[in-house]
């Protein structure tokens, strides 16, 4: 999987933008996450992508594991989110705390479920269990 | 900006992809903040990238506004992250998270300058502080 676009860099950052990185496929799996889009004339209609653009994108998110493709009987074929498909909301939490603070604010707060308050990205130590700054983030080769 | 390559898309997390979502720009920017590199040919014997792509990149970064060019007398010139570029961290840090959790553990940690610990994204309520889970995450319009 790694392999597709850069051989040689065994990266998970550069994995994991593979699947979302491509042109649409973030657009369409953010109406997938939190407008529960499901039908290819829902994200069509929100999007106004092309449909030839759409069926590729859908098609690689199910061969990807991010969505399944179901049939209820009688009814339009949907696309719903796995939990690997579901937990990219991590990644497009963190897109759009960076888009709105350095390119300009974006039209939506991601909020609290429970309480209505706005979530941010935060970063904890495992060790010291401390909210830690960007700049106190440094890297280090795993012993694997 | 946000316009390039979504008309219509006044999405946060889309506009951040856009300046880091084409081939090699993580990669370039993984070196920039994680390894320090500046120069050009750091990037281009670490990633092993063609040329023309990698000025292409580094060209797109300066008019960005994530790197300045500078040029030390008698010596080559150099790229260097902006805040702008630093803070990308954020994103590459979820992206790696992901990546490690759902595609293969790669072969680095991003750890706690302080104390060496492994370092995780969170999501923290601004209203109730608490740390929340994904699927505690919904979307709201802003009131702007």
């Amino acid at each position: 999987m790694l392999g597709r676009y850069y051989p040689g860099q065994t990266c998970s950052a550069a994995g994991a933008l593979e699947l979302v990185g491509e042109r649409w496929s973030l657009l369409i799996l953010r109406d997938a996450l939190f407008r529960g889009h499901t039908r290819f004339s829902d994200f069509e209609r929100s999007l106004g992508i092309a449909p030839n653009i759409l069926t590729k994108r859908l098609e690689s998110f199910v061969a990807d594991g991010l969505m399944v493709l179901g049939a209820p009987p009688g009814e339009a074929r949907e696309y719903r989110l796995t939990e690997k498909g579901r937990s990219l909301k991590s990644i497009i939490v963190a897109l759009n705390d960076w888009g709105d603070r350095w390119l300009q604010p974006g039209p939506i707060d991601y909020v609290h479920a429970g309480c209505g308050g706005v979530i941010k990205q935060t970063f904890a130590c495992e060790c010291c269990a401390k909210d830690v700054a960007l700049d106190e983030i440094g890297v280090r080769r795993r012993n694997v």
